[in-house]
């Protein structure tokens, strides 16, 4: 495994820890300010409206997001890399019942000053059960 | 305008107008022999599966599908290109109503032998009425 490849699946890593412990300041620091997220309908959004989302679902009443991911493919074309996976995401209210999201995410990732970031996201998870 | 960036817009009205027409052989032409398609709700599929459905739903039930693309972002890396578009298909069954999917799309284009061809989709497409 390359070291562009490592770096990249540890930021895939980071992101779900620190999405799991709600921490938003850290899931921000891994995308590109331009970031763009495309997700089936609705239109794509930014970095400033995911971490609106992150910020008005956080609190008391924030559910437990698992997510088990598996990368399909990943391949580093220069300062680009572009990876396929499944993912599995099971989201848990505090009083309520697993909502279960499953299916599969295209992925761009830019590497900027040195580090990997995520640019470009397609999440075509649907859910599959309760 | 850069001569790859022309040569993929050029594509990409080929694609539909192939589609519009019935040409699978032309479609298929376009798309790489290792070519993923993503879609929600179903596991990702290939260029056979890609042909057999054509295929399936081509004869004298052939729906007519009429697409309108724009084009959101198009950048050329290297031998690769990623290109981000919104995408509204009508699908015309020759005795039912008009079928509407709208949404956005992520895929990504590879040169091979001087030819760019699509290599991986991600089609967000929902339905949104009839």
């Amino acid at each position: 495994m390359s070291e562009d490849e490592a770096e990249i699946r540890r930021l895939i890593d980071q992101w779900h820890a620190a999405t799991r412990a709600g921490d938003i300041p850290t899931v921000l620091g891994l995308m590109t300010d331009d970031v763009v997220f495309q997700v089936p309908g609705r239109p794509p959004f930014g970095k400033a409206e995911f971490e609106s989302m992150s910020r008005a679902s956080a609190g008391a009443s924030q559910p437990r997001i698992d997510a088990e991911q598996h990368i399909d493919e990943l391949r580093v074309l220069g300062d680009f890399a572009c990876v396929r996976s499944s993912l599995r995401i099971v989201i848990t209210p505090p009083d309520g019942a697993p909502l279960v999201r499953v299916g599969t995410t295209l992925t761009l990732f830019r590497r900027e000053s040195d580090r990997w970031l995520l640019a470009r996201d397609a999440n075509l998870l649907a859910t599959v059960g309760q």
